[in-house]
């Protein structure tokens, strides 16, 4: 049979690593699938046209990343009955219902696995494993850089900048790093997530983010004594007839699967009554991990599998969530400072789960972990809490997940 | 458009559940997929009958478990033109080549999701996901009660008996446990992983396996000392041109992403060079996780998906594989014992990476862990350990896996 002739848009890390992996696995595929995988054209800044390109392949793999002129492009590649395999997760979490909705149109598929949690196969999984299960809940470590942070902080000891540094050193985070420390880059896979999960659009825009800038070596130190370690978390869970989809720094306690994934590892945890859980981990996005997640995508574009089902209802985004709280306060080291915070605490409606006070001379550290209350509620105590005369410095609060689990 | 019409064998606890589940999931996936699935006759020992349920049905469910008659109805379910899904794993690992090829001649689905690793959607992984991807190696955790029992064994240092009286209680064990503790169970479900990965025939007399009877409280109590965590691994690898599959008791190291996975859990690791690894966990096999996988096929075979393909190569079966090892022995405790046992051991090739010596009065304990050598090699030196005179017990080993991870 003739050859699956394929269109590459984009020639950096990822488009190199993909090109060598289907020159060692076609004569597989073709096994398989009964068609040669074959490039026809490529396109960078400095060659290829890609209107001859859209011509000659049957299917169009995007990796130049960024929403233009990548999204020109793949709209113009379905709009033509070309599949389209893509890594570009901004580009999604922006357009994605327009660009789904043209790939049922047009009978088309728009494979994505290659934009969200590196070589986990979390979009297959959803997209047809789980397609019959009600998803109730998603936590994911969808970001790499920060994990490997994070990780190096609490292996070392040492301080972000440090940790940063040494992630830099070793190839785990770019010289301009802000999407993945600020939280940008967690945000929109976490997007993508929620929408394949529950089957409504959710737009980067409807996604709360916070990065680990803030996050001090005591956090991590005071954490452990506390049995909880730190983590990047995206959330994307069902409240009421609500959605949350967010991403900030969160404590795990020891026995949640997620707490054990360290350094430049991502993990999935998907939660739905039938099946409680499943956790999915490997490693982040590399240039091979990358291209082996685009060439699944190409297979089953050869194979035939179906598209995206349209969003099937609409859930209000929730702001507000409930969660247990760790809360870090620098003080005085005086009489009933103690039972003041205690008071404010109680009186938003925050009960303790547990206290750490250590005296360094006159001032004190005074971490808590709160039973859960609402979001709101916690941040209008903490405003009250930073009025205390004996309070020296803006208090910190880190959620707690607090599920328990086996 | 009309309902989807399912025939459901069997109606124990993963037949009820499923019809449970379908019931509450009806409406979702008629709007996913267009068509309502309905069950239009269930076939027990006391009521149904086939010919009438095939005649009706679109797609077959079989949940009678074990060979005949289970592989009679799926045979002519097949022949017949319907779908079939399946939670057998032991049909499938002594006659799956008779039926995948029955089911691609036929064109129809043979969805075996359920029969292997409860809700992990290991098989669509494998199928579809990683159809591309050059498969070196599957570790599983593939047996709930055998996790259970040594999680227990490690957690509470009670004995293997007591372990599992515990799970029977808990209902984590059958009243006869046989087939889980003597690793059959296992064995099947490896047997199966691993025609998935390697595109090869393999039944279920390829594997060798042994269970976790002979497993005492001192191996896991030295285990920890040295780092090492002990589980029933499933291990399907290439071994030069030759393929091994085999089920045994394994120390893990710590940063093993197998280590952690405790309780009646159950976690499959996949390793391919381009992907480096994926690991996914989750609750082993209870009727309404077993019901979701079974659901999940469904749906599949609603939507149209590929069916497997034919085996694409042979691979011999490796009987002798390399393997680092745990020994353990009950020694007189007088001079010169280490040195006779560790010239015996240098001899056959076995480097020694540490040793515990334990004196108990007139007798002592002597435990080692080897650097890797050929299992034949380890089987050949113990042979003559047992017969030093100062040896008191045939020496135990346990294979250790020693790759390092991140």
């Amino acid at each position: 049979m003739a050859a699956f002739r394929i269109g590459l848009l984009g020639h950096g890390t990822v488009g190199g690593a993909f090109e060598e992996l289907l020159a060692q696995r076609a004569g597989a595929l073709e096994r398989l699938t009964g068609r040669r995988p074959e490039i026809v054209g490529v396109l960078t800044r400095s060659r290829g046209d890609f209107d001859d390109i859209l011509e000659r392949s049957e299917l169009i793999v995007e990796l130049i990343g960024g929403v233009d002129p990548a999204r020109e492009h793949v709209r113009r590649s379905l709009d033509a009955g070309r599949h389209v395999v893509t890594a570009n997760k901004q580009l999604l979490s922006r357009h994605g219902e327009e660009l789904w909705a043209l790939a049922r149109e047009r009978g088309v598929l728009l494979g994505f696995e290659a934009a969200v949690a590196g070589v986990i196969p979390v979009v297959r999984v959803l997209r047809e494993s789980l397609a019959g299960a009600h998803v109730e809940r998603i936590h994911g470590i969808v970001n790499g850089t920060t994990n490997f942070i994070l990780s190096e902080m609490t292996r070392s000891g040492c301080g972000y900048e440090e940790a940063l540094a040494a992630a830099q050193r070793l190839g785990f985070a770019e010289a301009d790093p802000s999407e993945d420390i600020g939280g940008a880059d967690a945000a929109a896979k976490m997007a993508i997530l929620a929408r394949l999960a529950f089957g409504v659009p959710v737009h980067i825009d409807d996604v709360r983010y916070e990065g680990i800038a803030g996050i001090t070596a005591d956090d991590i130190a005071y954490a452990r004594e506390l049995g909880l370690s730190l983590k990047l978390i995206g959330t994307a869970e069902r409240i009421g007839a609500g959605l949350s989809v967010r991403v900030h720094p969160a404590f795990l306690h020891g026995g949640h699967p997620l707490a054990s994934v360290s350094g430049a590892f991502n993990a999935v945890t998907v939660e739905s009554p039938a099946i409680t859980e499943i956790t999915m981990s490997g490693p982040g996005a590399g240039g091979s991990q990358t291209a082996s997640a685009v060439l699944g995508d190409v297979v089953a574009a050869i194979s035939g599998t179906p598209s995206l089902g349209g969003a099937q209802e609409r859930l209000e985004i929730v702001e507000d969530v409930v969660s247990a709280f760790y809360v870090h306060m620098e003080v005085d080291d005086r009489p009933g400072v103690l039972a003041q915070v205690a008071r404010i605490l109680g009186e938003a409606g925050a009960s303790i789960e547990s206290v750490v006070q250590r005296g360094l001379g006159e001032s004190a550290q005074l971490v808590m972990v709160t039973h859960p209350l609402p979001q709101s509620s916690l941040r209008a105590a903490l405003a009250s809490i930073a009025q205390l005369e004996q309070v020296r410095a803006a208090p910190r609060a880190i959620a707690v997940i607090n599920e328990e689990y086996l």
